[in-house]
């Protein structure tokens, strides 16, 4: 009963921090410069979009963090805790992450916007700074007890993966941050998917009683809302890389939050998908001279053929929906 | 384990036999009439869909009782039951109750397309028969027991109705079969808000461990979303009364099913807010002479405010989202 009061006033605060922060800052940002210019890479319509600021993401990093603090705080106090347990590491650690992705990115948009350099950060720089930064996550659980090279994974059971745990965490790691990168190229689309993500750990990590996950995952669910009310097709503000980023970083806390990492593979089967049709396209590209897809990532494919942005997000965000139920009844149950 | 894999045979089914059978239902239908004459009180682009079918809920009503038959029979022979129990015979009269709603569903969708009578049955009909319906199922679970006047009232405790339990149920039946036949007024809305809500009921009945309310849940949200495949914007297939009477019966099927009718109200909130939007429309016309919405439904409302059918999906559908989770928290726990 108190765990779910605090849920509800961190779910009020995540999407109401959000969704008001946009009246200061959507002008802000457009003021800043007026519109990140559009990758040259996406469909020719997308041209319109050049008036669209970007950045936006700053407003669910705000939004979601200041929930979290008050609702962490206040369970804390509630519930007389004075031991600091292995699962509060795991999502303060877990939100550091995120931040610092979400600040990389921030650099990035702000070299964009600011600078006018197009690209932002190189990608090999990207890379390096992506991979210290889950470097130095993956260290602060280890220290701290809160990694298990034991694996479960969902209907074959618990491995022990020994020291290939960590170049593979590695890598699910940094491969979903980017993946939510890619799925962040049409109005709403990664702010649903990531609300229907966090709803299923939200689901999860109640039926299994991790209460801090819960309360980040309702205040990551709450925020994506809230950043929803401006980012909706036909979008007042992107989020950028600076939000993409935080996303990816904090889906991946939940993840180990609930100390399932594998399970971010059934979860966030669409950034999966995005990210694959990515490497499958770019394969078929380099062997064979044929693209596999109109254009990758695949969102793009479906605009090209012919379907509106509103009916990528529903299709999309119906597709994780079915993948959080998977995921609901997959995660082994206590 | 046997109960996932169970309901992972279900939903396939249900979502395979539901999208499968417009392959052939749709162009039937479509030859049947040149579709059902649009409801002369929708907005005037509405006259466009003349053109398309309507009936279409006859493919998830075949689609999920099909599955929830599979299903149950499945889970009977795998774990060994020789008894009947309340549960069961929850869900089974549910199913025939909702396959009553649908029929006198589709006798109303008949009138109209075949008879071209343009308002099917007459309003006092309608509701004449589903309050016998509604009766019949009350009295089938109060025979067998599935009844219990006390209902849980979520954060408020457990009450004790008495005989003011049975018109108050009437009327959550009534009102909800209604409301949900409200809301199908916009391309895929009625469908999305109603997988969303079976997610919802299927998170919690797991969570309780209802099973065989699990397999009604997991069939009912795969067939909406098999329909979808044919039903998202531009629709290429009406539900008709039948489908949603049929979803509405669902609906109160799974709430029965757990035992928390009163759930309903929240989880249900779409449908709720849809059917309100109605009563103050006429309430405020008659007393006052003014509309409160500019049309209702209110999605009506939302349309002539230059939303477009899809946005109004994805909207509608993330409410119910947030009202899914509410409930998942709301439900008294084990």
């Amino acid at each position: 009963m108190t765990l779910g009061i605090v849920m509800l006033i961190t779910a009020l605060i995540a999407f109401f921090v959000t969704s008001l922060l946009g009246i200061f800052l959507v002008p802000y940002l457009k003021k800043l410069k007026y519109g990140q210019t559009i990758k040259d890479i996406g469909p020719t319509w997308h041209q319109q979009k050049q008036g669209t600021p970007t950045m936006g993401g700053m407003m669910f990093i705000v939004g979601c963090l200041a929930a979290v603090i008050v609702g962490l705080l206040t369970l804390l106090i509630l519930e007389d805790f004075n031991v600091v347990t292995v699962q509060m590491i795991r999502v303060v650690a877990g939100c550091a992450m995120a931040l610092a992705y979400g600040m990389m990115g921030f650099v990035d948009d702000y070299i964009k916007v600011v600078k006018k350099r197009n690209l932002g950060l190189r990608a090999r720089e990207k890379l390096l700074i992506q991979f210290l930064i889950a470097i130095g996550y993956l260290y602060l659980l280890e220290v701290s007890g809160g990694v298990s090279t034991l694996v479960d994974i969902p209907f074959l059971g618990q491995f022990d993966l020994g020291w290939f745990y960590y170049p593979l965490m590695l890598f699910i790691i940094i491969g979903t941050t980017n993946a939510v990168n890619l799925t962040d190229g049409v109005d709403g689309l990664a702010g649903s998917v990531t609300f229907i993500v966090a709803i299923g750990f939200l689901a999860i990590a109640a039926r299994l009683q991790f209460s801090y996950v819960s309360i980040l995952a309702v205040a990551l669910a709450a925020s994506c809302l809230g950043f929803l009310v401006w980012n909706l097709h036909p979008a007042k503000v992107f989020m950028g890389d600076t939000g993409s980023m935080f996303l990816g970083g904090a889906v991946v806390a939940l993840a180990f939050g609930i100390d399932m990492p594998v399970l971010l593979v059934i979860i966030g089967f669409i950034y999966f998908v995005e990210a694959l049709s990515v490497i499958l396209q770019v394969i078929s590209f380099k062997t064979t001279g044929k693209r596999i897809f109109k254009m990758s990532p695949i969102h793009h494919h479906f605009e090209l053929c012919g379907w509106s942005e509103m009916k990528i997000v529903i299709v999309f965000s119906l597709v994780s929906a079915v993948c959080g139920v998977l995921a609901y009844f997959a995660a082994p149950l206590v």
